[in-house]
């Protein structure tokens, strides 16, 4: 038999790990109560079709994709907007709005790993559904701001854009929607020379060119006056104006009420997803060149997949990154584990230390019984290797008085206590 | 383009049942935490040799499995046990016995859809690695057990036996333990008569048949008699009888020691997994035909992959089987959520609003603004069908004042407050 590895781009979390990406995942979960999410559990395979729809050609080619026993086209989920657009077509098609949908899990791209990028990777999403206003792009931005002051990240900002400042140039400039796409992915990887000649090719004008190119330069870190600015230079296009507007809005309505987070403007700002049509942002720390997720606005999305016209803005939180960020910023929360570790002396004392866990554990302390038979010794050697707080040792001539020996493991005192006092004591 | 669908076999989870799934879930971490079992996140995909090595013909048939886009042949996995093997026999080889290991997520498999059967499937899995003894057994039964009486359920039991019961007879018959497997599927099926048909096409003699139709008939409520006897008849086969007196010993060990449940003693029992080789169980409830999980002993698996000789006893629980369980005896926790509306009059206080809404959410209290910018009647009218708690009216003139109206959405009180004992009394 051949030594078994995982398959590349995918891994374990030993418990250290693990339990510094269920710390992240517990904080959003919390983080979706306190602005009213509900959970939604999606399949983890889906149709082929639908998520290729309208993810774009670069997550298309990256799929997990293959035939199910009976041939049918299906894949692993890429993201989980594809699948809350389908419920929102579907099942909750009828539901009054807005509706606060939060989902969890992993998702798959089959993407070159690299530090932070794996083809299994960690999500939690958030989706406010049925509002246009600028007040649901807030929230969302609101929450991601809150996620990340609870974890306790420092300097971390957030890239902002729009989408409607690019595509606002090409729509008038004639481009087609499909046309419109090809060139934002050149832009999402950062190719934007290829970006303008695709443009050009296009059939965008001179004067287009021009103003993709003032677009690209665009950024900065005082919000309004990048914003000010670029609206001067694109008057003439009054989509893109009216994108500027709305990001505007947007920031300006986060100052007035009091949601805090430094940010660096880029009006070039594309992203990998095809479904964005408003604001869109990204988290970043400084130790990590990845961002820790990515939201924005899609109005468009649920009527692509047959469902009624339906404004929405949503993000997605990586939590496998964010758990690196944490680590590389020192700021996971120590273990609060505390363990009893329960050891009969001879075979006779078991049934005593069986009873004597079971009533630790019923009283909401953690306690593992001896399952090895091992010296007193031996035990209490592993038990101090693994920082075990407390172990109780039970002796048969002790339990004959109702008495066992608890000992601290830290400070390595020991006492004969009566039995009753175990559980008062731990 | 088409209308989506769900792929057969998978569903969705709506916030009411994605709510159960959960706080099965969670009942299920607590556990480990009480019991000393450490998190390990293994990946979903898997190679298709790995997951296919002993997992029987049975579910190997059934795998999700596939070529990944370099043409590794992978597969989604339909159990937790291979991977933690895996990892045995790899990352964890040289780790200090015993290991209490905890796994929870989604499993696949592509049988026949049916109530309580999906193709995607979630189970909480715990494995003991390293102790041969019946402490280790008992500790999984222990926690199975727990976990019944922490959820609530009520009358359920343990269907429970012994694979060297079977086998041994086998083996002492001289039959291989490919075609001991084989028997074995069948009885997994219950199909009794072809199974004793293929036993005598692999050599068993007459006299082991009717050992084999002893085991079958061998089964009842009262443990200790079904055993003595079934031992009495098979005395001849010797490690049959080490079996019983193995499955004697656990059974005795658990009454002495306080851990009660009922059991249905079954020595015909097999599971559809090959790697068992001792004490095997599921707990069952009275409303439904299929179990709610299911474990037992593979002291040979680890060794099989190829890593060192290490006895191991497990088990897994069917997460969503369980949430139809306790939906069946109604027994459920009812919702804790509490929520409180945030709706501004007017675009003008909207900041007010997020500034509350904020302060209100860092207090740890849940608060949802208003994105719709709907009329204060339709705000209150739809945070009355949510069954919202409460919520803070913010108009502009009672702003001026630093007031605001507090209604109580149960008994449709409301009273104009200063802001600052919103905080004090929500």
């Amino acid at each position: 038999m051949p030594k078994f590895q995982t398959v590349r781009g995918m891994r374990d979390f030993l418990p250290s790990d693990a339990e510094k990406l269920r710390h992240v995942e517990a904080v959003t979960k919390e983080v979706a109560r306190l602005y009213g999410f509900e959970e939604i559990i999606t399949p983890l395979v889906e149709y082929y079709d639908l998520l290729a729809a309208k993810s774009g050609e670069e997550i298309k080619a990256r799929l997990y994709a293959f035939n199910d026993l009976a041939g049918r086209k299906v894949a692993l989920r890429p993201e989980f907007t594809a699948s809350i657009a389908r419920l929102m077509a579907t099942t909750l098609r009828n539901e009054p709005k807005p509706l606060r949908l939060f989902s969890t899990g992993t998702l798959y791209r089959y993407d070159e790993p690299q530090f932070g990028r794996y083809r299994e990777f960690w999500q939690s999403n958030f989706e406010i559904i049925g509002s246009s206003k600028p007040e649901a792009d807030i929230e969302v931005l609101a929450l991601t701001n809150h996620l990340m002051q609870k974890l306790g990240l420092r300097n971390y900002r957030f890239k902002i854009g729009h989408v409607g400042i690019l595509r606002g140039v090409l729509f008038e400039e004639g481009v087609k929607d499909e046309e419109q796409n090809i060139v934002m992915q050149l832009l999402d990887t950062k190719r934007w020379d290829e970006a303008l000649g695709t443009a050009r090719g296009f059939g965008v004008s001179e004067k287009g060119i021009m103003a993709l190119k003032e677009i690209f330069e665009a950024k900065g870190k005082d919000g309004s006056r990048v914003l000010t600015q670029v609206k001067k230079k694109l008057k003439e296009y009054a989509s893109s104006v009216a994108a500027v507007e709305n990001l505007q809005q947007i920031i300006g309505l986060c100052k007035e009420g009091g949601i805090k987070f430094d940010m660096s403007i880029e009006a070039r700002f594309a992203r990998g997803l095809e479904y964005y049509t408003g604001m869109i942002f990204e988290p970043l720390v400084p130790e990590m060149e990845i961002s820790l997720g990515g939201g924005g606005r899609y109005d468009k999305l649920v009527e692509m997949f047959g469902g009624e016209s339906t404004p929405a803005v949503g993000v997605a939180h990586g939590l496998d990154r964010i758990a690196l960020a944490i680590d590389k910023q020192n700021v996971a929360p120590e273990s609060s584990k505390k363990i009893v570790a329960v050891i009969p002396i001879g075979e006779k004392t078991v049934p005593k230390a069986m009873e004597l866990a079971l009533r630790l554990r019923k009283k909401g302390v953690a306690a593992e019984l001896e399952v090895m038979r091992r010296s007193i010794s031996r035990a209490l050697q592993d038990a101090d290797r693994r920082k075990v707080a407390h172990a109780v040792i039970l002796g048969p001539k002790e339990l004959k008085e109702r008495k066992v020996m608890l000992r601290d493991m830290k400070n390595r005192q020991q006492h004969l206590v009566d039995i009753e006092d175990v559980f008062k004591l731990l």
